[in-house]
């Protein structure tokens, strides 16, 4: 196990956003970048948090992201928007989109953004549960470079494909985060430095078997979740946003893991307004109908039923309160960066 | 086994309509019911197919579906579609806000529509496939009585929820159409009869373990495919179609299985043409990128890897070709029911 160091949230975002502006970036698009990490770092999903930031950083200085580009939004009709993202930060774009559509769908009922030219967006959630909290729902659609291999085939040939899903109730927004693959290249990576064997049906090795070895997983490809519904459900995300948003499918998706090449995925944000069909005294129904099921029989041993996004939210409260847990490598790291970018080196 | 008689699709069809005719419903209204339940067939989905006829003629007899009823479409807004299913077909109103959901995108880039008292809607890949063969990108989303059991828990609580994609290419649609539970209903009932053990995973007992013994799983509930995340999935789709058609949730569902009670469940379709945004040119690279998956290498002992909706085409080749293969006790019924109606026996 590596040696951890538990940073205040505040403390981490401060030295993000000084490395994001010391490259370049203006300050609100600083903010916006640095909040999308620290949110993933807080929610327990580290492959989206700061361990991002040393590849924004070189991206920036490789020319291949413009830490100061604007997106432009370009309404095609009333309800469909098109987002250039001019190669900026993916979570600037992004949220452009989200809220411009939100806004719309209050007007029309539904309205839908296709983002292109534009970095990675981290995690999902926090764009549906802004929706949601809005009284929207929110649906967010995104590729990735070629990770994951169709069943039968032993070679990565699509994307991660995560969906997020936001859903307004009277007891908070339901949100679903959740990518198409079974396991996250991260997490190979981590169980490999651990020493530690992956969960079957993750992931299969460079012959299209089937392996709990990382080393042998990290030369084949990982798994889509649930067999062949999950890789359905994948394939379904990759060609959607491909199509829409005029960019790249699977082995021609790049930009988001490496440092020199353009970024050519895209991303689909759908929002929806239940009140224009008379939805609005669902809410509560939808409240108490997640409250049951919290509440349901469990089976032996299961001290109870969650719902998604129930997790996230546990683990963020936790981190708020007692700090991020970064792994001592990766702070050191993120420190340098920090006093090469000028900034303070005890943040 | 069951023994088993291969029937000529286009008797099953006639025997279906006259059926449905004797029933009181229109022609037409007769027509579109049919045919969902014959794809069904032809398509390698018995579940979906000529099986459920007893039973939309016991609901027809019981006075809780209406076979002459007309949906009634409402648009709240230029692209926001309240469709009242009028307690008739499922089909029926299905096909309507389909069709009138296509038709509005193509204007305005995308449309949704929501269906509430209409009764089941079968298979979902004609809809999409229909949308996408048209041009436009479909998605469709139903409800179904609580089968599924979230994970931990031990008894049923969500639907089935089944989610079907159709996305336009040039080499034909891309279709999907899958549910949310790890099994069918059905396909527990068939291997009981068999005396066939279920794969692993698929249900859990009334305990809430896991179990492969079909009569211990009928006692218990369906797991959700996928494990979290595809409970996640089917919840998100649970509550999206609820919220938005103003339908029931979990155990408030009634009128899909049953012959007695109302038809409660919702249904959401949603359609986007992707030309609005400048997509046309995509949709060659789209089949070029499903083409280079059906001849990607594969692994050892497999020969090919195969696209969502591949083998329901397949199915459906051979079996518009020989016949479709009814269960004999299922044809009996179906003949029986057949004579009742008036109509020939011998079809």
């Amino acid at each position: 196990m590596p040696e951890l160091s538990e940073i205040p949230a505040n403390d981490a975002a401060a030295l993000c956003e000084r490395v994001l502006r010391a490259a370049g970036a203006p300050p609100s698009h600083a903010t916006v970048q640095t909040s999308l990490l620290i949110e993933a770092d807080l929610r327990g999903r580290p492959s989206h948090g700061l361990q991002r930031l040393p590849t924004l950083v070189a991206r920036i200085r490789n020319g291949v992201l413009a830490p100061g580009a604007a997106p432009r939004l370009t309404w095609r009709t009333d309800v469909m928007l098109d987002v250039d993202g001019a190669d900026g930060f993916g979570p600037v774009a992004a949220f452009a989109a989200a809220d411009a559509v939100a806004a719309r769908a209050r007007r029309k009922g539904v309205a839908l953004a296709a983002v292109r030219n534009s970095s990675h967006v981290g995690m999902l959630a926090p764009y549906v549960e802004s929706l949601a909290e809005g009284g929207v729902v929110g649906i967010a659609l995104t590729t990735s470079e070629a990770l994951v291999h169709p069943p039968g085939g032993r070679t990565a040939l699509l994307g991660t494909n995560p969906i997020g899903v936001g859903v307004p109730s009277t007891a908070g927004a339901f949100v679903l985060d959740m990518s198409t693959a079974a396991i996250s290249a991260g997490e190979i990576i981590a169980h490999e430095q651990r020493h530690m064997q992956l969960p079957p049906g993750r992931a299969v090795d460079a012959e299209g078997l089937s392996t709990t070895d990382p080393t042998r997983a990290r030369a084949g490809a990982i798994s889509p979740f649930g067999g062949p519904k999950g890789y359905g459900l994948g394939l379904a995300i990759e060609l959607i946003v491909a199509l829409l948003s005029r960019t790249a499918l699977g082995r021609d998706v790049t930009g988001t893991l490496d440092v020199e090449l353009p970024a050519t995925k895209g991303d689909v944000f759908l929002a929806i307004d239940p009140t224009v069909l008379g939805g609005d005294g669902h809410a509560s129904y939808l409240a108490s109908y997640l409250e049951m099921l919290r509440l349901a029989p469990t089976a032996p041993g299961v001290e109870r039923v969650r719902i998604p996004g129930d997790r996230m939210r546990e683990e963020r409260a936790v981190r708020v309160g007692s700090g991020i847990r970064y792994p001592q490598a990766l702070w050191l790291e993120l420190l340098a960066l920090d006093r090469e970018a000028g900034g303070s080196d005890d943040a």
